[in-house]
């Protein structure tokens, strides 16, 4: 019988791997620039950390959360998401401290559980790739983030992508603006669904978020958050903005934007793109905002942070969706076929020194004739083609053939494993001989 | 309060996330000269994918799986080695189709769960790095893996190395073997311990692989799987030793080597180091072999193939014992210094405009004075140090020290935002005129 892969689970194969390596290197060398460094953390978490975190009235935490007990009897989940578990990293292992240099700057870039409906671009394992930088009430740190995660999607050569942007305030701006929340959806108690029900009183920002239509009818008069920040709050989205425009990044501000998760202040910002690829109208591609009270959340002090995550699932399909040219195709430097069964030992051997030189090399090991050779390696692309039949394992050469010229020589064995730069450099003379 | 990284699990912090970037480049760059591709599996697979492939009586599936229910009642497993989910999706996916090449030659790595007492270099989660190739009986391909086994440990500079090979034979050699050492060990069943009794009739192989002291008093004088080969099985053996011997590798053959997990046949082989930071005498960094039945046991065809494994948390052990200074120590391009409050937008601008000319760069974000600031940039190792003050700010110009030569020059904003590389040159040009 046959087994499948979980539900909501993918395979990644060889070539659409090459796909992800490019993806994960240009993230790599965007972070170096901008001085972020990897971190990597377990890829499951006490169940507290994501509890702690995201807020139980979270879908995350309340419905999706891979939880179990372990063998020793600890409630333990796969992490939903990456910026709890790099918490709990940055304060258990107190980076947070002097002399580690502020900001501190992470990313990070893997796999990520949740249990929900799978559909296009939503899997039960996903993949994200996200930062953090820790240590800094800096507005230009926003930017920074924002203007790196802009780059990136840059880097990736996706075009068509509004940025939009929003504040939650300081604690302060909050407490007033979840009065007055309060106060509006109150007399509407009745009317709201049973989700938001629960959440009126224990988080009546995510009422803003629900997708029950009847909610949405209701939010729509809602008070804006916009109207309660304290001048603080007002400086520092100012600020944000102005350094935006200093850098000619265009943004929009959605005061409806509220964030899925509990821990968000200040800003946030999510990165849009129309194609249809992801769904209809505008959707998400990438998400990040401040958050400056989960490190002491999680048990660390009073310490700043603002991040972003995108989910790399979704990234593929729209990179494929708007070109399809970023990786190369493969090529193999050398082929070698062996005729008859006797060559096998030096064909081995010769492959390996080719291999040694940090060439890409390959041969048959199915006993195949000559002619099935040559096909594969033309079906591999080959560049090089090293045949070593009778005459050849007598006189101890080997015939060489470049592929896209065609010039064809015989050169010595020893000279073939001890210096193919030599042998290209032949080719090359008969080449403009000819 | 804070919280805790769950037992057995560890954070990979800036610094150390260097090195295993480093591990994972070098093993992809190897393998590619051998022409293996990543293949990325889930992380959790149905726990029948596990138990079916390495076998009930083995330790991980009966002691040391995390397994779970999921939210819709499906028995999952997160994954305790990598061989079982790529064989599953290899015959899933049908890539032992002729349209693909054979051998199909993959690798992976990432993360492995086992719920085994922490110890070092043994984690709960831990890391794997391995590959399979598909598709050959050839000995010419368990060469080929052992060779690119050898050259990768080599290229991460660990010498010291024993290379052991053993062979399990095919079917017919191991049921003559089987009957044999039953035979050998039932007069003895009183005396073994409680694991091997249990093994005794369901896989007796394993009885020679027990740690129990009595039993391996038992087991010294049971009979030798190579007096029980069939002229097949012994023809495949000599062919990998031969083989071996013309690629200059030396070998050692251990009769007594048996893997833990129950679906080799043919060739089985560890690369063992003495070195003390691994344990006492010898240990295995790298272990592997050939599995002819195994993608038929997962619902497949009739297919052979062979695969190695290592630990990347025991090979980091290893590298760190032998070998102190594979990473380079970080390099920054450029560190901005911004005098004053209002400079804020135009260091931003200008960390920006370096960045997006490919270069590293970064500046100050907590508002600190300039001497704080050189200091961070030396801490930094940055090799060019850029000023802006009130009178730069006024004048639209920066200060640009080379860190390495001392030479220091004013330059017009506009051109260190537009090419770094003429201020190089104009850097140089002062430098050979001092």
């Amino acid at each position: 019988m046959g087994y499948q892969k979980p539900k909501g689970t993918a395979d990644i194969l060889p070539g659409e791997s090459d796909q992800w390596q490019l993806v994960e290197k240009t993230a790599r060398d965007v972070f170096a620039r901008y001085q972020f460094k990897e971190i990597r953390t377990p890829l499951f978490e006490s169940y507290d950390v994501f509890s702690r975190s995201s807020g139980d009235t979270s879908d995350i935490v309340s419905k999706e959360m891979y939880d179990f007990m372990d063998k020793g009897d600890r409630h333990i989940a796969l992490r939903p998401e990456g910026t709890a578990g790099v918490v709990r990293a940055f304060v258990e292992n107190k980076l947070y401290g002097p002399e580690h240099q502020k900001p501190y700057k992470v990313y990070y870039m893997g796999p990520m559980f949740r249990y929900e409906r799978p559909q296009s671009g939503r899997q039960r394992q996903f993949h994200q790739i996200g930062v953090e930088s820790f240590g800094s009430e800096s507005p230009a740190v926003d930017v920074e983030v924002i203007s790196m995660a802009m780059r990136l999607l840059r880097e990736f050569k996706i075009t068509d992508l509004k940025l939009a942007i929003n504040t939650l305030g300081d604690a302060a701006s909050r407490a007033a603006y979840h009065e007055a929340l309060v106060n509006y959806l109150e007399p509407h108690f009745d009317e709201l669904s049973d989700d938001s029900k629960v959440r009126l009183h224990k988080n009546p920002l995510r009422v803003l978020d629900s997708k029950d239509a009847k909610d949405q009818e209701i939010v729509k008069d809602a008070p804006v958050i916009l109207d309660y920040l304290t001048d603080e709050a007002k400086v520092h989205f100012n600020t944000v903005k102005t350094l935006l425009e200093s850098l000619n990044i265009p943004y929009e501000v959605d005061t409806e934007m509220v964030r899925g998760l509990d821990y968000y202040n200040h800003t946030i910002f999510e990165i849009m793109t129309n194609n249809k690829v992801l769904g209809r109208g505008y959707t998400t591609v990438l998400a990040g905002g401040r958050y400056n009270g989960l490190v002491e959340q999680l048990g660390g002090p009073d310490m700043p942070g603002v991040g972003f995550a995108l989910g790399v699932e979704r990234l593929l399909l729209l990179m494929n969706a708007q070109n399809s040219d970023l990786v190369a195709a493969p090529v193999l430097d050398a082929y070698v076929v062996g005729i008859g069964a006797e060559t096998s030992a030096i064909t081995l051997h010769l492959v390996e020194s080719l291999r040694e030189a940090g060439l890409t090399a390959d041969r048959d090991y199915l006993d195949r004739k000559p002619k099935a050779q040559f096909k594969t390696a033309n079906k591999l692309n080959a560049q090089f083609v090293v045949t070593i039949g009778e005459s050849e394992l007598a006189d101890k050469t080997a015939h060489v053939k470049d592929m896209t010229s065609g010039v064809e020589i015989t050169v010595p064995l020893t000279m073939l494993e001890a210096d193919f730069a030599a042998v290209k450099n032949e080719l090359k003379a008969q080449e403009e001989n000819a």
